[in-house]
C-alpha cells in the first residue's frame, strides 16, 4: 500500500476459458494492467477486454506497443511457439500455457529464442502452485520424511474430451500427462533415466481409431534410482482425481483431493462425503491465481520464475519418450530418447 | 455482463479488520461502488478509501449524500444502534455486524425504526453463508435425513481475547454464542421454549474477575420438542473449531472444519493432517464474500435478505436468557424471559 | 504357558445374549473353568453349559459348591441385587452386568453387603475396556492434551427397544445413560456438582405413554468446574453411534466409531464409507472380551478391578438425579440429590 | 450346535510364528482336532502341541496315521514341495503357506501331484480373506463401480528382514510381491499379457550385494487390456501399508489400512490418528482366522477352496516374469515367459 509499484502493461492472447481466468487474476495484481486482448474471435476479445477496461487488438498492435511488458499466451496450442518467439523478439516477457509446442524440436527452438532475447518465459504448470501440492513439496524439502524414494501419481479426468479434440492434442502423453511429468520432476528433483509406458483404450473405440489411448500406466526410474509410477485415465466417474504420494526413507506425504464442502452425511446406507472438485478450473482455482501472482511478482522483483521454458521442454521430452515406449512396447532410456530425437 | 446494473453507492462505517474485508468484497460486486469510508481514526478511513477509490468522510457527510443507497456498519458495537437508526432515518439500507446492541430494548427499538423507515436491514450472521453450513441446511430442507430432532453445536475460539475486550463485550453469551444461537434458530427452524446454560472460567482467573466465563454448555428445548446442545470455549489449543451435527429421524448431517491443505503425513509417530483454519477471518473468508454478495443482490432484486434485524433481536433474546440461566442456575422459559425484559 | 495358574470355577447366571458372550470369553481365560450355568429356562442353561463342558444347575447348587470362586451375573435386572448379595454371602467374587439395581437404596445395600463380605464385585461397564476409549483415557492421563476441561458424549442406539422392555427398564437415564454417566466419571475423574437433564419423545408416542423419553440432553458441571454434555437418542438411522471428545487446556482427543471394513467407494454420487458397527454386541466385542479377562486377571493377582460396585452406585445416583431434573425441569445439585434419596 | 460335525484330525508342520497362529485358529473350528505338531526343533513342537492337547511327532508318524485328514504346512519354504507331495501321496488334504516352491517347475510338479491324488490343496494367500479386501471384491462383482479397468496396489513392509533371510527368499518378487500378484489376479479376474518390473536398492547396500532390491514398481497389462500397477517397498517408516484401489467404468473402490484405535488427537501441531497396524500378523489377524475356517468348512462341505495350488503356481509365474523383466530391463510377455521356462 505504501510502496509505489511500477505498472506492467499486459497483452492476453486467447479469450477462451483459461484466458478469462488469467485475465481476471492478473487484473487483481497491484501494478499490473491488462491493456490488450487478442483472439481469433474479435467479439470474444472485445467482451473480455471490456470486462477489464482493456482493448481488443491484433498481435501486431500488441507487439508493436513498446509499453507492453508481458504477453500471457492462452491461445490454441498450435500458436504457442509463434507467439513465444514473437514476444521474445519484441523483448516482452512471456507467460505461456503448456505445452510449448507438440514438436520437441520446435519447443527447443523456442527455448533458445527466449534465452537469446533474455526475456523471462514461464510455462503454466499451475499444479506447482496448488496450496496442497506446494505444501507437500515444502515439507519434503524440509526433510519431514527423509530422502525421497518413490512417487505415486494418480491423475484422472472426469471424462474424455471429444475425439476431434484428441486428434489435435498430440496424444494423451503430451496432452494430459505432461502435467504429471512436470510434477514428477519437481517433486523428486531428479531426472528420468529409463521410462516405461503402456496404456489401453477403455472408454470409447473412437479414441483408438484416432490413434490414442485413454488410460496409461507409466513407470520412471531416475538417475538416482528413485521410482515413480503414474496412473491416468480420461474417465473417473466420480470426478477429477488429482493425488500423489511420496514415500521417503522416513515416512510418506500424501496430497489429496479438495472437495466443495466439509459435509458428512450418515444415512441408513452409508457415511458419505462430497465428491472431489469437478474439474481443473475448480480444483486449481487457487493455483491459477497464485501462478499469475508469482509471475508478476517475479518480474517485478527480478527473480527467477518457478516453471521455466526449460521445464516445459523437459516435460515434453518425457511425453515423447512415453509415446515411444507405449508404441514400441519397450523400455526407453532417456539419453537414447534425446539422441533419437536429435 | 450484458445486463446493465444500476450502481449503488455505499458508505462503510469502520475501517478495522472486518471493515476492510467487507470493503474489498463489496468493491467486487457489479454495480456496487464504495463511496465513503468513515472511521474515528481519519488515517485508517483515508487508507481504506484510497485502496478502493473512495473518500474518507464523516457520518453527516455520508448520511447527507442522497446518492448513497446503503450503509455497511463495521464500527464498534456501541455505535451500531445509532448508525442503524440514522441510516434508517436517512432512507438508506443497512448491513450491520452483529450484535444490533448489547441491550435488548435498544435492539428492539432499532428493529422498529427499520420497520418504520421501510429499509432493508441485514445483520452479519456470516455463518449462514458458509458453503459447508449452507449445504447442510439445504440438505436438511431437502429431507435427506428426515425430520430434524437434535442439534449439537461445537464452537471454540483459538484463544481468549484480552480482558479489556471482554469487559466491553456484553459477556460470552452476547459476544460469542450469539452466532451459535442464530445457527440454532436457522438450522432447526424452530424457537426455544426452555433454555439452560452453565459455564466455567478455565483459561484465566481475570475472566472471572471481569464477571465473565470462558467455557459454556447450553441446552435448548424447542417448542416442537427438538433438542439443541451448544458447547463453547474461548481456548482450543488446536485452532478455531466450528462444527455442528444435526440428527434427524432418517440420519445425520455433520458440518466439519476446513483446513488449509489436504496433506496427510505418515511418520513413525502418527498419521496427521492440517489443523483447522486458524480463526474466523480464514474460516469464514468465503462466507464473508457470499454474505455481502447476497446483501447487494437482494437489494438489486428487491428480494428479502436471509438474516434480518429480527434475527439479530431473537439471537440477543437467547443470549440474555442464557446469561440469566447461568447466573441464576435455573432453567429459563423463553416466554418468561421476554416478559421479564419487557 | 510356563507358570501354573490355579483354576477358578465359575457359575454364570443367565444364558441369554450377553451370558453367552461372557461364557465364551471366560472359557478362553487360562485357569478359568465354566462349571455351572443357571437360567430360568433350563433348556437355555443346558445348551450353553453343553457348549463349554459345564453343567446346568440352580442357584442353590452353584452357591452351595465351595469350589465355585466367582459368579458372573447376566440375568435380568430384577435379579441382580439378590444374586450379588447371595454371592457375597457365599464368599464368591462377583461380576455383574449393570445396573446393580433400579432402586438406589437397594444398590447401596448391595455395596455394603459386598464390603462386609470382602469379595470383589465388578460391574460390567464394558466401555471402559473398549480399546479406543481406553487409549483416550491413557492419553489424557499422560497429559497429551493438558488439563481436562470439557467432555462431549454422543451416545445413540440404532433403534428403540419394544415398549414392553422400556416399561421395566427404569427409564432412559437408568437404562441407557447409566453407561454414559460412568464414562463421564471415568474420563473426567471428577464428580458431578450440578446436573441438568431434559428430553423428548420423538420416535413413538407409546414411549411417552409409558412415561419415558427417547432423546435426552444432559449437562453436568463438576466440583472442579469442568463441563460435560451428553446427547442421546434411541434411534440413529445410521446405526450405533458411540463417540466422545475431551477438550483439554492443550488440545482435544476424540474417540470415534468403529466400522466393519475400511472400504471407501467413489461413485458419481458420493464418496462413502461403511456405517458404524451395528449395535453394542459388535461395537464392544473386544471390550467384552477384555473386561472378562481383566476381571479374572485381577482376581488371580489380587489386584483391584477397574469398575467396582461403588462405580455402579455412583452412576445410578446420576441417573436418578437426571430423572428428577427432567421431571421437575430444574437444575439438581448432587449433594441435594443424595440427601433427598437418603 | 445341533448338527454333529465329523472330526478331522490335523497335523501341523512348523511350530514357528505362523504355525502357532494357524494351530490356534484351527483348534477353534468345530470338528477339527490338532493331533500332531512337527518341527525341526522338538521343543517348539512339544510346546505348541501341549498348548492344544496334541502330540509332537515326526513327519512319518503324521503321514502314517490314517486318521489324519489334513496337513497344515507352515515350515520353511524349502520343505513345502516335499510336504505337499508326501501329503498328496498319503491322501491327506493340504493347506500350505506360500510359496509352493521357489522353482516354478517344482511348483508345477506339486500341482500335478495334487491333481493325481485328488486331494484338496489350498495355498495361504490370506489377503483374500481380509474383510476389507473381500468386501471390495464382492462389491466389484456386484457391479458397484462398473467394469474393472485399472488396479493400483500399494504394498509396503515396515522394515527389511535380515540379509540372511533375503538370501534364501528367492528375491523380492517371489518373497513379497507374490501376494500382490495373487491380489492382482483375484481382483481383476484376468491374466497378465505383458509385465514390466523395475526396482532399486534404497534401504541397505547389503541388499544389492545379495543380488536383491528393496523397492519395486511393476506394471501389468492384461489380456483384456486392463492395467495394474504395483508399488512396493521393504521399508515404510510408518508401518505396514497394505492398500489397493480399483478404478472401474463407473467409479472407484479403495481398500484402506486398519488402525488399532479410532482416536483422533488435536494438538497445537496437528490433527493425528493412529498408524496402520504394525505388520502382517496384526493386519491380517482376522484374515488368518477366516482362511483356516474356510479351508475346513470347504473340506467338510466338499466345496472348492478359494486359493488353490493353481493360484500358487500362477502367482509364481508372475514373480518369475517380474524377476526377468527387472534383470533384463525389458517388457516380458507372459506367453514367452511360460515358454521360456518350459
Amino acid at each position: 500500500m505504501t510502496e509505489a509499484v511500477p505498472t506492467i502493461d499486459v497483452a492476453v492472447f486467447g479469450a477462451g476459458r483459461i484466458g478469462r481466468i488469467h485475465a481476471a487474476n492478473l487484473a487483481r495484481q497491484p501494478g499490473v494492467r491488462l491493456k490488450y486482448v487478442i483472439d481469433v474471435d474479435p467479439a470474444a476479445a472485445a467482451a473480455l477486454a471490456a470486462e477489464h477496461g482493456a482493448r481488443a487488438a491484433d498481435a501486431d498492435g500488441a507487439f508493436g506497443d513498446a509499453a507492453v511488458g508481458a504477453s500471457v499466451i492462452c491461445s490454441s496450442t498450435d500458436t504457442h511457439a509463434d507467439l513465444i518467439e514473437r514476444s521474445a523478439a519484441a523483448g516482452k516477457h512471456v507467460f505461456c500455457e503448456k505445452p510449448v509446442d507438440l514438436a520437441l524440436e520446435r519447443a527447443r527452438a523456442c527455448e533458445a529464442a527466449v534465452a537469446r532475447a533474455g526475456v523471462v518465459c514461464m510455462i503454466g504448470f499451475q499444479r506447482r502452485f496448488d496450496p496442497t501440492f506446494e505444501a507437500v513439496k515444502a515439507r519434503i524439502d524440509a526433510g519431514e520424511v527423509g530422502a525421497p524414494e518413490m512417487l505415486v501419481v494418480t491423475s484422472r479426468d472426469p471424462g474424455a474430451p471429444p475425439v476431434a479434440y484428441l486428434e489435435r492434442s498430440g496424444g494423451i502423453f503430451k496432452d494430459m500427462l505432461i502435467h504429471d511429468f512436470d510434477i514428477f520432476r519437481w517433486i523428486l528433483d531428479d531426472e528420468a533415466e529409463t521410462l516405461h509406458a503402456t496404456g489401453s483404450c477403455l472408454t470409447d473405440p473412437a479414441v483408438a481409431e484416432a490413434g490414442d489411448i485413454d488410460a496409461t500406466a507409466v513407470t520412471i526410474r531416475t538417475r538416482a534410482g528413485r521410482l515413480c509410477q503414474i496412473n491416468t485415465s480420461r474417465r473417473a466417474a466420480y470426478g477429477y482425481d488429482q493425488r500423489f504420494e511420496l514415500l521417503g526413507s522416513g515416512g510418506m506425504l500424501q496430497a489429496g483431493n479438495l472437495r466443495p464442502t466439509e459435509v458428512t452425511a450418515y444415512t441408513a446406507r452409508a457415511v458419505s462425503n462430497d465428491l472431489p472438485e469437478a474439474f481443473f478450473l475448480e480444483r486449481y482455482r487457487a493455483a491459477y491465481a497464485r501462478e499469475i501472482a508469482h509471475f508478476f511478482a517475479a518480474l517485478t522483483r527480478g527473480e527467477p520464475v518457478r516453471t521455466t521454458i526449460a521445464d516445459g521442454v523437459k516435460a515434453l521430452e518425457l511425453a515423447e519418450a512415453a509415446t515411444r515406449s507405449w508404441r514400441e512396447q519397450r523400455v526407453v532410456r532417456l539419453a537414447d530418447s534425446a539422441a533419437a530425437s536429435a
